[in-house]
């Protein structure tokens, strides 16, 4: 019978990036095959959006190969450490409910070997919270900003710091800002020049982009995980 | 024939304010009717949303009546002197383009004889622009805040002054920003608490709003405009 | 470990109005933490849209801590009194599917020494429910109305007083009033003057914009809650 | 060569209503080539949307075969008069911008012989107007509410009276009111009971819908227009 | 304490109508307050919208007091006979989702001494069952069709018969049919005339609707329900 | 009683397609009328959209009479046999969250005795996995392609091959891909030419349109299921 | 300098449709470069939406070499002769209204030598219209239904015919009919099996697929255009 | 009387780039203002969306004061030229129609001195295009790629090249498509890892982002324009 799978196993080859899993969407089965075909190769695999309650349903012994973080949602699959070394990134969010996206770009940050810094809870209401990190978020050449809401902390953050600004707007909050168009539109609309976006609470995505931006395909060459 | 116009004249009396006439919408035969309607009973009118080419419609000695501000696009209808004595509203615009509904909003509240002051061109992508007005701002009892784009500006401002703050999206912008829905959101969806808004491009609705928050048609009683 | 939370204590010196803790989006955890805090500080504290569920999951020195409140969904940390003294804001709804809401508004207005007056299910649908109160609605310096569906209750509450109207749209309703956003859009497209909105079900909301038009900021100084 | 147009000359017979031309979305060219069959048939025909400028795009006897009515944009071809005797149906508006609307209604409703009385500007913000003409719309089997902004007048009108009340919402106003869908809204999600209504901006259809209602097709039977 | 119900029991007298009671977002105890009220003045009560589930945690007498149908989610209380005579209201359904929305409107026209007839299942993609029933359908002066996904079936209808027709748009069907709105559309878009719509999935609407153009209001006079 | 269902058992004659059965949205019991109806006739019949946990509900006999696919969520009554020869419909998706909507397609097209290819998990962020499958694709006469996210597969397939090309945009997806809108819009507004879309999840109705680009309903006859 | 154009002369080889022009948003000398590089090569070109004042902007020789048809906007460059033969596909208009997009298909066929039949204005208010014309219907492999407004003639035609019916939703319309939205959903919500459905107003886009259905690439080869 | 402006000359020092001037809304004497104030202070000055109409409404010294290009409608004050050596940005577009926008990207890169490389027309539709630069562009670190109706490519180039890319979806297309919202989604829906994109039609603001993250805020320092 024909697989359900063709993996992008040349991927991280190709453009620095090796193919992840997004697990919403897909079935127990479909996980653990994908999980088997990565194993079979030795490959290391970051699964996102990964619900607690579905890695109890994935085979025993898949279950024992991933490093599964419950608060960004995220598995890692083969070895791996957290990265040493000074922070490039800087990762902000507005409020306490923003963080399981945030650590999802921390968590796929550090599957590359990224370190990160995360900075919480500093939304404009009250605006002394983001300027008494301006100094130090103008020495790193990334910086991710996490907002649901009216996303306001965007604009505030591009037009503080040179870095390259990403945006990820997030589904937090009610009524028009349920779902998180506000805040993406937020970003897209901003006043602030050169600001970019990602997809509503695509942490993994932010990520993926501070890693292009910071030119480790070029750069790492053979460093790159396999 | 049945008039086109059975205007509201107890208005004022009733809840401090007069009936406006939203020119947009309506031809200048009908706008002429109402003009004269006042005229024949000395009312005094606002008139907002004429645009310069309307007003050359109307009949001559009907263009002598009014006072027209082409900033603005509002004409007042009667007697009035611009507003003496301290400004105790406050209107404060992102950018340049907002110009025209902020000055709706400062034509309004000087029919209704309330000083105010005008801050220009103050987005939050340059922060340093709104932060040398705080410890102004905090001193007025009523800010209106007229921004389009991402619309940042409102929960700036309302982190940072305990008085009313009534937000005026603007449908400056083009994109997602076109109009005036992401400012709109913003507003709506601000993390700072206590921020109220209008419709997009209501200058004209948040001076009433800030008429009925100075409390003059309790306290004013018989100074109100006739 | 870097901390979740980065708690603005300074706002309510800054503008009248302290922090309060929206708990949808929160994990139990989250809400402990800035339970924590608070109690360290001494401060008082007002905990919003949290679910019954949720509140069993606390620990249970912070359970017994807040004074819960399950017909609005909203507790208090610290020390507080039901407000004696006239009203000085009424808290008008539509339908008895709105009264979550509008206790939501009474509640917070409580938390900061405000009583109100609630008149509940006065929609227009039989227009002599809203016109018997008429006389008592004009005497309120700042009246909240609280409608989902159509919101026709808005603009016939903005036309019949001239204080400080403040909409709060609700999620009542189903088909095209699903969600709120009609009765949102009748606020802001109200025919009557000087009507200003918050987002849907944003009773908090509308409670903090009737403080700062009481101008209790200014005004009551040190007597607010610490 | 094919015809452009299958004329429904049938319509009257079978449903009571004949077809009338919506010439918005016409050439000129269309519009004269279904005048041209309908003369040839001495058929009557009601024309709807005709701009001032497209009439004068017509032939000339095409031009002074119609009676046009430019507050309505309609024309009527054929023989007609106004109806007389005492009006069964009201036509209420709740702004002078939705005239052209109410009375194209109006003129449809003369098509078919139907006398309606138009009560004009009595929109919501004063109430005291709409309130004036209560008990006279008491007696009316059919009402028909034309608004737009908040389109509040639908319900208050609906809750007042027992007879068949069609809400025609208009693409009157700005910013959110825009387009007219806030008013179509707030008539679908009317709190009032048995309120029913037509597209935005569709005086005819809210005529025709009047002429069901009345049971004209079954009672008049031959006296329908040919 | 302030009661949560201002019922309107003039509504009957006023507009043939009486205040119904939609379950839907209204919790256990304040349905039952209103049944309460009711029963303490020996009123006639229509409650929509009241899931099985909800129906159980009511006052044991106050589910004995009712008559509930589980097919239309529809209870009355108080003395009530299944209409006789010939049925004056067809009510036509495109497929047999859209049953449940047919029978609250059925169950409405009953509670008024309605009789109705339903013609279920006669979607447009099988145009011989609607073209079966054509002959008997002109017959009706009030036609009811009710139809989710794209809502064809209103303008067929509309088009075939001269009684008053009345779209129900129902919120069956998947990705764009989802919720409604396309047959909500489709109903205020229809090319046939004088085609009116009530909310999406509001039956209930329909059969007021109905009745007010049947003219029970001013025929019936003290026959109406108490 | 009048029954719930006018099934359409003469449209296999007239369109070459049966009258399928969309589960969702009707109660086991109008299943299991249908299926009573049909077993009656000795009708074959294909039911869609039946989750797992309704077929459960469904009389024992009619479970048992019925072969259910749970990877497709699809059922088949009476005799039927996997389609010999061969594969004349290849059926493309983007990735593996995608396949119950292929297979959705692919069953349908079993139940008319077409065979189909399925060629899985090959989305353009990886091109080499469809460019591999370019010279295969170009022989069938129509490819189904289903994809959700972006759905920018559906452009680079009709880019491709000159058979026909039928989009199923699949909701797929979180943030602005929720729901489907976006691979729908893809699909609607691609640059290359001739490209056919049906609705969002709609593999089914791809699979009907397949079998009228074959021409089997000209050619097949009495071929065709009873 | 870099060109502007990167024409894909090999798409007629590849796919049997060659690149056409689509004139809109692009600029009078951008259209020239592309006639001039199709005239330097001997390539026949199609050219759609090109409005009667663009192509008096052209430079003289190249107006010249067109073939312009005002009624559909589309202009062909090289030799070509309307299209012989019995026609195989129909082209079927709700309205008037539609046919400049009906004729934009007619052109496209014509482009590739197939010949179409036109049956205009027969939309589902006078169901008698279409019902004349079904047996016709029946006995073409193709089926393009051009239809704005509610869009129900699509699901009428695909429920008689087994061809390939493919919908052309049109912007025809006002209120919510406005830019064709609501046409659009209701050929994707279509209750008849196997409709598609093309982008709003691209006549241009049914042919293309009307072309692949009919496939001429596979059975045509060298006899397509060069 | 107050300045309409308060310039953010400070921006360039502060994160290396300069306030630009967006025209498109702005008064003729609104950009005079700001010309004067930086001619005054010989600040260099960059304004977009500047309409070849609105250009000749300027004082005649600050239209010869100005580098206009009306291909991309931007001008340029001050001193500059042309960047020389390699380009390090790609900008690729989908289609003729992009054009505009694609070089206001270049525009605002050549101001900051930035070579750009643009490869123009290589969509999708015809994949050999965009293959044939496969090699040249990932030698690039940043490619910015300009796209309207579906939006396919940005997701094409992003799964081939690992350095940065930056959608920019832009309003070209119709149905569907108009307005670029599809484009956009289709940008944040992709299925390529790290794509990240601006608002529609935003040029201006992609080249800013190139400019963030090519690094030249930290490396350059003074050279920066002044």
């Amino acid at each position: 019978m024909a697989s359900d799978v063709t993996f992008d196993f040349e991927r991280q080859r190709r453009i620095g990036l090796s193919e992840a899993v997004l697990c919403e969407g897909k079935s127990p089965a479909q996980i653990g095959e994908i999980i088997g075909l990565a194993r079979a190769r030795s490959s290391r695999l970051l699964l996102t959006r990964l619900e607690p309650e579905t890695i109890t349903l994935l085979a025993a012994d898949d279950q024992a190969a991933l490093d599964y973080d419950p608060r960004s949602h995220t598995a890692i699959l083969g070895p791996w450490q957290p990265p040493a070394g000074e922070a490039r990134v800087a990762v902000v969010t507005a409020g306490t409910s923003d963080l399981r996206i945030a650590r999802e770009a921390i968590r796929t940050l550090a599957f590359y070997g990224v370190a990160a810094r995360e900075i919480a809870d500093v939304g404009v209401a009250g605006l002394w919270r983001i300027l008494a990190h301006e100094e130090a978020l103008r020495r790193f050449p990334v910086v991710i900003v996490v907002a649901g809401m009216e996303g306001a902390l965007f604009s505030v953050v591009a037009g503080m710091v040179g870095g390259v600004v990403i945006a990820v707007p997030t589904s937090t909050g009610y009524g028009v800002a349920k779902g998180g168009e506000t805040a993406l539109h937020a970003a897209l609309a901003s006043c602030a020049p050169g600001l970019v976006t990602v997809n509503i609470d695509n942490g993994y995505g932010a990520a993926c982009a501070a890693i292009r931006a910071l030119g480790l395909h070029a750069r790492q060459g053979s460093k790159a995980p396999r």
